[in-house]
Formats: structure tokens, sequence, C-alpha cells
């Protein structure tokens, strides 16, 4: 159980790879989650389309918009 | 239009303010999102449970884990 | 209206490309920012040297040293 | 040295404490910088008023928005 | 497995609760790491002294600095 | 002095050139400490491997794991 209060079951869309950075993209519901990790993540973890994944963001990391 | 590539509708559930610190939950869709924020921007968007919001979270803050 | 703390109007000086990742150079008054995003956010927001933008930084994000 | 691009000379002007987190606002010529850091460091570098502080922000955590 | 490329065991030395965030000290080998997250992360995990941990940093967090 | 709360010394065992980023492993102690910085910071700072440096963290990045 790790700290990050927001974690989400999705599938993986695309995953793009860098040189150092990868960029993945997942499919939460309705919704697409883009994630920035480094590329050595996404080969570490053998990510590819259709990989049923988690998305975590820390709190601390969101920010608030309103009209 | 701003470079955060995370950015969902959602609704404000509850703002606890601390001092310094807040935190917001806020749902979007069947997810809910948490959000610490300063206190002060809470009470700059002046944030309470109804409010239509729009989360926002830079790629390069989203994790992602498998099993 | 959003909640990120620090929001300062400049202007966009060098936009470089990689694969994953864009670096982008924004002179703000006297200062340089230096934003590193997503090449994709970096495209959809169409960036090239002379627009004027925002940069934002969460106030979480920000750190201070002292002598 | 360090890595962080973004390193401005400021002058602190208010610093809020909190249980856990402080806010500091420093003056950074025309522009107003909130930085959210844990109290402990606000402490350990004895931030009041009127210090001339450096700011900075890694540049991964800097946004920007385009109208 | 989480894409978080810095993952290090250790042991809680002290968890300090404010109303929304918590800084939790942990020891790793010779090493002291701080983690401030939210208070209600903190009780989700009942952290208290002594309690085996993993402390997480995604590497776009990761700062360097030179002499 | 910077107010990161995780500040710890050790030696750059690889560096990683990407066009826009950089990653940097540094050894510090028994622990490998993984950092995506700029390219245009990891050329500033002129790292190599054998460099002694100071990895640095914010406490707010700093999430914990239980299980």
């Amino acid at each position: 159980m790790i700290s990050a209060r927001n974690q989400f079951k999705g599938q993986v869309k695309t995953v793009k790879l860098g040189t150092v950075m990868a960029e993945v993209v997942v499919q939460v519901g309705d919704l697409e989650v883009v994630a920035a990790i480094t590329r050595a993540s996404a080969e570490n973890l053998k990510l590819k389309p259709g990989d049923v994944v988690t998305v975590l963001v820390k709190a601390t990391e969101v920010m608030i918009a309103k009209e």
C-alpha cells in the first residue's frame, strides 16, 4: 500500500520511447491519462498497449482550476 | 490552454483547511481525485463542495504500476 | 483561474524538441524561466519564439536557499 | 552549483508557519514567488522577512499556458 | 512493480501530524529521508515509529548539485 | 543552504544524454539514486562518472509504501 492518494486502474494505450524519457498513455475509464516516465522504467515494466496498469499521482502534484 | 496533459472536469466533494495547506477532494466521474494545494489557493478560488472544477496534473508527475 | 500560486507573463525565447520532451525558455521580465514539458504539449500549444505565454509553478515545487 | 534550472534572487516578504508546512513569499524583482516548504526547513534556514534568498524550481515542474 | 526509479527500504523514525499534511522521517541505512505526505495517507497506512517501509521518489524529482 | 530536506552525498556512475533530458545514476552508499534532469543541466555541471555530487529531493516529492 503506497501513500500516493490517487491510484486508478487503466489500460495502456500507447508507449512512445525517447532516449531518456517515455510517454505512456493510459485509458482510465473515459479518461486518458498521460505519464512521462523514464525510458528505463517503461522497459523495466515491459509496458505495451493492452497492459492493465495503475496510474499513481501524489496529492501534492494535483492542481485545481475553477472558472 | 495550459501545457499540463491531464485535465479532468469534476465536482468538489470536500475541502479541509489547515494553516498552510488544504486538501480538496474532487469527484471526477467514478474517481475521487485528491489535491493538496495551499490554503490561500483554496481561498482565492473560494472552493466549496459542489463547485464544478478541473483537476490538472503535469505528465511528469504521473507514475505507473504493473503487477 | 487555476490554483498554482506562481503565474508569470512572459515571451517564448526558444523551443527545443526531443522525442518525448521539449525544453521551452521563456523570458519573464529580466528572468529566463526554463520549462521541461512533453513534446506533445509544446505541439498542442504550437509554441514558438515570440509567443506571449504564462509560466505556472505550483507552490509545493518551489525551494528556497539562503547563504 | 545545483541542477535546478530556475534560480532567482529575492527577498523574503512573509513566512507563515503551520504544524508541518510553511508558506514563504519571496519578492523577486516585480514578482511575488510563493513556496510551500516544510516548517522544519523554514526553521533550519531561520527564514524571516527581509532575508536575501534564492528561489529554485526544477524545469520539469514548470508549465506553460497560452491563450 | 511501480515505475518510480528510487525505492529504498527503511524504518519509520518519527511521524508528525498536521491538519492536512504529515511529516514522516524514515531511516534508510545511514540516511534520514523526510517525506511530506497528506495526514490522511499517514493514517491510512497507520504509520508509526518502527514500521518497515519503502520510500519512493520519481526520477524527475531528483536534483544534482556539484561543487 | 537549501530548503530541500533530502541531501545525500554520492558519486556519479553513469550519465545518459537525450536531446532534452539526461538520466544520471548516482551511487549513494549502498543505494543507486536515479535523477532525470535536463540535458543542459547535465552539461552545465559537466557531469561525468566519478564526480562527487549531492542528490537533492524536496520532502513533498517523497512517498511511502508499507506492506
